[in-house]
């Protein structure tokens, strides 16, 4: 696509660095060469590394800063102390409309609690989630939330699911997404009562969410339904077995590879390329970029251990986000929802929807 | 080991009906020259079967019925309904001293239900658990709760790490085996509750058991601890998603071959045996067998899917647990973690803990 959108970068965050977080905006130049960026920083850092990428560097503005929220600081302090760090700084850009959205690497609690903060919810949302893209048999799928709420109720759920719908349509551009709620299947556990109830709001002849139902922890790989719901503390476990088991899975494919007799090994030389195929499609980089959603204003999170080309994959979420408007999209899926009580022109009120329209309502 | 033990099989569960379960019982015998076995279910069914296997069926003492209880039947309906039913006689068979442990493949639910009131629950457990043996990087693990109790409080959770620890001694033979209790970790968000209570009551002084501490969904198939305690919601779709990630990989494998050029399928073939091993590793059939813990007598649940071999893997765990006298080592456990207000003695009471000490304390 090729609507105009700038990104603010906090480069201070992550375990490699500017350079890594530089080097990622510098990789999606080619793909979308109307993207901008603000880089908000340290100058002296910023400066020598914008020099090796001469197509990045004329797209680039620094916003300076020396300050940075560390990764072990608490949310609580991080809000009163980090008034100069570069991570609310970066946040701030988005609140003033000098950016679209904002990319960190940084710590997780402290950008939750600032961006809440700073841009506030979306009118119609109690609490923001964490949504992420997961790999699955069939096709990516959304999952939220993955750790920002531990104790959720049956609204909560229910706004994950209106919110998840319209994440499915932006990212994945799913027409009618399937939303599936996470469960324990057994016959006699119905499961948490904050989950039955979101099941029976979801099941209301009204609510037009394309709700699937529950499932059942295998089915998220299965991709059995687009979008899969459940409260932060699950969905977090979740998340993290997965990356876990596919880590098991390849450790035990590279020893039973290292130990098997010549003929194997030389065999798996030459199946190289297919095993790569297989990495490729469960590379923890391509599912980078967590994304902060129910506030006001696109929030990625790009995972601190990420290398250049992970950080490339959570900034250009941002940029496609942001080139969806994808706020707008919550609020009207919000609205489509009756979610009891919601009236949409009287819950945007003053509220300015970040960000506002770009380049499609012209 | 050669400890005699007797085996009650309920044969009327699984999908593969008692065939698949009676082959399984006939693939052990060659490990396990002194067991021997009460078969459960119809006469008429279960005499042709044996006379497939000649070494099977001097062992085998078969309790006619032709009840059984349904796959979808409330737990609450075949408790009262399923008196004669070949899953409640099974249980009966334990609870009367005519067999160590009970392996059925049929409904959950009810066996659970049927177990906790049959056999009732151990002296000083208030809630049964389901444990489950789990692969890792390193070694297999125990996990546990899988699905009983979807609400679990801290005193719950601490019942559940002195009955894993008790258990991976007994079943993986480690002689001080860690605890870890399965949380999410972000430094801000600490997790619910009760995970954060009941790691106050393992980090008590006086508390012998070997808590490393909080884990994440990541750590579960690293390795890092032998025991994984959580409450049975997030243990259940823990479980099922490194099932079904382990499924998602073995299908990106098998379709990432099938669509690569010839020389990359021709260099699988020859690796086969090298992919072959990976499959073992994480083959479910190997893990099949959840162990219903905390009750007065050895329940194994094994997976209603399972072919001859899984049900075998299955009843070879019942045998084993029966040999270690898993009851009497538990209780010794819970007694030896001061589990407030415990008194061994007092706890035990008029009760004769099942099975009754087998040959080993002759």
């Amino acid at each position: 696509m090729n609507v105009p959108v700038t990104v603010a970068l906090d480069v201070m965050g992550g375990d490699h660095g500017a350079a890594a977080i530089i080097e990622g905006a510098n990789l999606i130049m080619k793909d979308y060469r109307v993207v901008t960026f603000l880089m908000v920083g340290d100058e002296a850092v910023i400066h020598p590394l914008l020099e090796i990428y001469p197509a990045l560097k004329p797209k680039t503005t620094i916003i300076h800063t020396d300050e940075m929220i560390a990764d072990d600081e608490k949310p609580s302090i991080a809000l009163r102390r980090g008034r100069k760090s570069s991570m609310r700084l970066a946040i701030r850009a988005v609140k003033e409309g000098q950016a679209a959205g904002i990319v960190s690497a940084g710590n997780t609690g402290a950008m939750m609690a600032i961006s809440k903060l700073v841009l506030q919810t979306l009118p119609g949302i109690d609490r923001p989630a964490i949504a992420g893209v997961m790999p699955s048999l069939k096709h990516d799928n959304i999952m939220l939330d993955l750790g920002a709420n531990i104790h959720c109720d049956a609204s909560n759920l229910f706004e994950f699911a209106a919110m998840g719908d319209a994440f499915a349509r932006a990212l994945l551009g799913r027409e009618n997404p399937t939303i599936g709620l996470l469960n324990v299947g057994s016959e006699d556990i119905k499961g948490p009562e904050a989950v039955q109830n979101a099941a029976a709001m979801l099941q209301e002849e009204d609510c037009p969410i394309n709700f699937h139902g529950f499932i059942e922890g295998n089915d998220i790989t299965r991709g059995i339904v687009d979008v899969i719901v459940t409260d932060g503390f699950t969905g977090n476990i979740a998340l993290k077995t997965i990356e876990g088991t596919a880590g098991m899975f390849a450790g035990f494919l590279k020893e039973g590879l290292k130990t098997a007799p010549i003929w194997v090994r030389m065999g798996a030389l030459i199946a190289k390329q297919g095993l790569e195929n297989v990495k490729r499609r469960i590379d923890p980089r391509e599912y980078n970029g967590a994304m902060f959603i129910g506030l006001n204003g696109i929030v990625v999170k790009s995972h601190g251990g990420s290398d250049a080309y992970g950080h490339a994959c959570a900034i250009e979420k941002a940029v496609r986000l942001a080139q969806f408007d994808i706020n707008r999209k919550i609020i009207e899926e919000l609205a489509a929802t009756s979610y009891p009580g919601f009236d949409l022109e009287d819950a945007l009120g003053e509220t300015e929807l970040l960000p506002k329209g770009l380049d499609q309502d012209e």
